[in-house]
């Protein structure tokens, strides 16, 4: 049966890989290399490091998938990543069928970690519930969350409590009640703008774990104009860019 | 000046660890080694295992930090962890003092991520606070969460959703307003029993990672049972356990 293993390769650094995302690396026979979205050039570069440095016998094949644009996401934000998995179901079966052997190994080099913002395990659900016979693993990796916290070297919970995994688009609807700690990805808008910014600590970070980190803490309502000034002057530099945040309430930390 | 490196080793399975924890413990003088709680064996096993395969030249030494008890928490739960984390800055600081050289490095090793439900950061930050200058690090490690995410094959988010990382004492509060994804630690009572089960899809795990690993999925309503049956017989077999689990709502996977 064809085997697919789902390898997280950590946010950034390639010295996040763990020991067996590099032992799953020397397994695989065809990579799958979805040619996708903002990340694609540190996507590609942190590939192409990892895949030199960790792989012993180089025999492996790349195969790119070209991916279907993704529609605008509208008013009806499910709705269209429905639509836009739906096509990648599709394009991710036939690769496989049509790259893979019966009995070969595939890889999908995941950015951070693999359960966390990112679809390659959901297609691959769906491929085989559509009837492709597929073993599959996952391999955790240092998710963008983490390598956040570590270079600030922050907790991500307040003592006992919990923590807050989200979106810019969710932040945008207000801090959440009863929380003190909130991480934010996926924000194109600086969300933190938008909400009560009384008593609350930032710790942001972009491009954390590369060469290009930068990292700002402070009060939030004393460091935001500076994060989003730096912000788009890197963004405009580098013509991309990747940030994460967390949010801290009083003195929670 | 003194370093001191705060190295996740990843919660279980030692082919969690990160090239740069590896990196880490080979720069490494003293080990500190806190004589703590549950975890206590498997921390020891998967301690000692991890510096027997990855260190090259094992000429560090290993510290023991007797462990001052903590009261039971009753209704002051911040206060008596406040008051034992008072008692463990003291112990740390002192041990610290005495076994660490004006030049040397040394090591703590943090089950799971440091950043998450550990207080080694927090000592090491007051210790600092209390006028012992201390160079330091945080190495991120594979956590319990996505040791059990990847385990489970399963997204730690529904689709642009957020997630919730929490307790087992938080949980009983209730499961959260206006989320599907809530992970639950230390969880010592079962809180899962406690809440409304109605459409709730619950992934559980106990010693993830480790050869003794236990994962259970289903409906909640309809796994709840096995899984409180499970995991008492663990419990009394090993003499202690480690358990995680993901709540998921509705459709949300
Ligand atoms: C599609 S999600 C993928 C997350 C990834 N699976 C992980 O575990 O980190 C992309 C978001 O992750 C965050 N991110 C990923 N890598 C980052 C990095 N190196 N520095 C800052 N943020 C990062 C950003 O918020 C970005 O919008
Ligand atoms: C004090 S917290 C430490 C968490 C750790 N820093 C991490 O990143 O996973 C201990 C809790 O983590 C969870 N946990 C840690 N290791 C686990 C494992 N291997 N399997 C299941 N749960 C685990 C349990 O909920 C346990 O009560």
């Amino acid at each position: 049966m064809r085997k697919i293993l789902i390898i997280g390769i950590g946010a950034g650094n390639p010295d996040y890989l763990t020991v067996q995302a590099i032992n799953a690396l020397n397994q695989v026979d065809v990579f799958f290399i979805p040619d996708k979205g903002v990340e694609k050039t540190a996507l590609q570069l942190l590939r192409k490091d990892v895949c030199e440095r960790f792989i012993a016998d180089p025999k492996y094949r790349m195969v790119r998938i070209p991916m279907p644009t993704r529609a605008a996401a509208g008013a009806d934000y499910r709705g269209s990543v429905d639509k836009w998995h739906a096509e990648l179901v599709e394009a991710f079966s036939g690769f496989i069928t049509e790259e893979l052997g019966e009995e070969q190994c595939g890889g999908f080099l995941v950015w951070g970690d693999p359960t966390l913002y990112d679809s390659t395990l959901r297609i691959i659900e769906h491929i085989r519930k559509n009837g492709l016979a597929l073993e599959y693993e996952v391999i955790p990796g240092i998710s963008s969350v983490q390598a956040l916290a570590a270079r600030h070297r922050v907790a991500l919970n307040g003592i006992g409590q919990p923590v807050l995994v989200t979106t810019g688009r969710k932040l945008a609807e207000g801090f959440p009640n009863n929380l003190d700690s909130v991480v934010v990805m996926l924000d194109g808008d600086q969300a933190f703008k938008r909400i009560e910014a009384e008593d609350i600590d930032i710790y942001w970070g972009a491009y954390v774990g590369t060469k290009d980190e930068i990292l700002v803490a402070g009060k939030l309502s004393e460091v935001m104009g500076d994060i989003e000034r730096i912000r788009s002057q890197a963004r405009m530099e580098k013509g991309w860019i990747m940030d994460t945040y967390l949010l801290r309430k009083g003195d929670g930390k």
